[in-house]
C-alpha cells in the first residue's frame, strides 16, 4: 500500500514526527501537500478533506494519513497506527500502551515549546506577543525543559532491555520522535541544550543513534527534509533562548 | 478487577475523563488519593507513582490507572484501554481509532481551556499572569471555542448511525468527554457559551443525554463529584468571559 501523507508543506511541524517513522520504515507515501497544485498537491489538497466533501470523518487539522480507506488525524493516533505494522513498536498491549503514552508525552512537550514563541494566540504574530513570548520561555527553558528531559533520561535509564532504546530491545517511533524533539530544541533552544545536554547523556546517545540509521540520515540529507524554519513549531529566536 | 484510579484529590481536571468512564461502565474502582492518608491515601499516593520505585514504567504526570499489573497514564491512551473493555468504543479499528482521534482533539481543547488563565506558565499564580490571560481568553473564546464546538457539532451531525452519538450507534467515551467539555466551558465561560450553544443544538442534546443516563446521574448527584472550582482545568473568572 503507499501512504499518502498530509501536512502543511512548507514546515516539519507535527507532520515530521509521521515523516520520520515512514521514512524509518522504509515504507512507500506521497506526501501530498508538497506536490504542484498541478500534481494535486498544495494546500488545497488538505482543504479538501478538511472543508469539503472527501470524508466523512473530517480531521480537526493536518496531520493525517490516508491509508488504504482509512483516514488517521493526530500525530500520536497516526503512530500507534503505524508502527506496530512496520516492526516500530511493541506488539504486545502492555508495550503498545506505554509506547502511546510516551508518544502523547512527547506531543505535550511539543505543545508547550509551540506555545513559548505563542503564549497569547496562535493566529497573531510572534511579533504581537514577543513580551509575553519572553516570559513564556524563561519558564519553559528553566522549568519544563529540565523536567521533560530528566523524565525522558529517566525513560532511557529504566528501560530494562537496554541498548539505548525507549522501549523494548529494538526501535521504536518514540526513539524517532525523542530524536526530532532534541533536533528542535536544538534549533529552537541553542544555548539552553548545550547546557542540558552535558549531564543528560542518555537522550544524546539515543540522537545520536537515530541520525546515524541508514534510512534516516539519507532522508534527513534529501530535499524530502524540510529544514527548520521561522514558521515551525521549534523557532530560532535567540531571545527567548536566555 | 478492582481499578486503581490515580489524579490530584482537589480537581475534576484531567482525571474528570476517567472518572465519568468508569462511573458509566458501572466499573469497580477507587479514588485512591481521595482516600485518607491512614487509608493509604492522598498525594503522597501519587507520588509513590511519580518519584519513587512502585513502578518502573513511570508516569510524567496524573492522571493515571492501575488495572491489574499495568499503570497506563495519558488520559486518552487511559480511554481507549477501558473504552473496548466496558462496551465504550467501538471494537473495530476503524471505529477505535476514529473514538481515539476524536479524544485527542478533545484533549488539545482541554489544554487551550486550561491556558485561558495560565498562558505564561504553569508553575505561575492566575494574578501573575492576569492581563496575558485577559488578552489570551479573548482569542479563546472568540476564535477557538467556537471553531472546537462547530467541528465537535459537525461530528454528531456527520456521523450516520446517528442517534446523537459522537460515535457508532452506542454510547462511547467521546460522549461522557464532550459531556465534561460543555459542562466545564459552562462553568469557565457561562455568558460565550449560552451564546455559542443557541446554534449548536446537537452538543446541547448530547449534553442533556449524557447527565440523563442513571449511573452519570446518580455520579453527578453524588460526593465523588467533585464540584469544578477555582484550582482545576475549568475556572470562572468572569473577566476572562468577555
Amino acid at each position: 500500500m503507499r501512504y499518502e501523507l498530509y501536512y502543511w508543506p512548507g514546515i516539519q511541524g507535527r507532520g515530521e514526527f509521521v515523516r520520520l517513522t515512514l521514512e524509518a520504515a522504509g515504507a512507500r507515501y506521497v506526501d501530498v501537500a508538497r506536490l504542484s497544485r498541478r500534481e494535486g498537491g498544495g494546500v488545497p489538497a488538505l482543504m479538501r478533506f478538511l472543508e469539503g466533501d472527501a470524508v466523512r470523518r473530517k480531521p480537526f487539522a493536518p496531520p493525517f494519513l490516508k491509508a488504504g480507506k482509512l483516514v488517521i488525524a493526530q500525530t500520536a493516533n497516526i503512530l500507534q497506527f503505524l508502527g506496530p505494522r512496520h516492526g516500530l513498536a511493541p506488539l504486545d498491549e502492555a508495550g503498545r500502551l506505554w509506547a502511546h503514552q510516551l508518544q502523547l508525552t512527547i506531543a505535550d512537550l511539543v505543545t508547550e515549546a509551540h506555545d513559548t514563541h505563542h503564549p497569547i494566540a496562535s493566529s497573531l504574530y510572534y511579533e504581537q506577543q514577543k513580551s509575553e513570548a519572553r516570559r513564556s520561555a524563561s519558564h519553559f527553558v528553566g522549568e519544563r525543559m529540565p523536567k521533560h528531559l530528566d523524565y525522558f533520561e529517566q525513560v532511557l535509564a529504566d528501560n530494562p532491555r537496554g541498548k539505548g532504546h525507549a522501549v523494548g530491545k529494538a526501535l521504536s517511533y518514540v526513539d524517532l520522535s525523542l530524536f526530532q524533539v532534541v533536533a528542535g530544541l536544538r534549533y529552537a533552544f541553542p544555548k539552553s541544550m548545550r547546557k542540558l545536554e552535558r549531564d543528560r547523556t542518555r537522550i544524546t546517545a539515543l540522537y545520536d543513534k537515530v541520525a546515524a540509521l541508514p534510512r534516516i540520515a539519507a532522508y534527513l540529507g534529501s530535499a524530502r527534509r524540510i529544514p527548520f524554519n521561522q514558521s515551525g513549531i521549534f523557532r530560532h529566536y535567540p531571545e527567548l533562548d536566555a
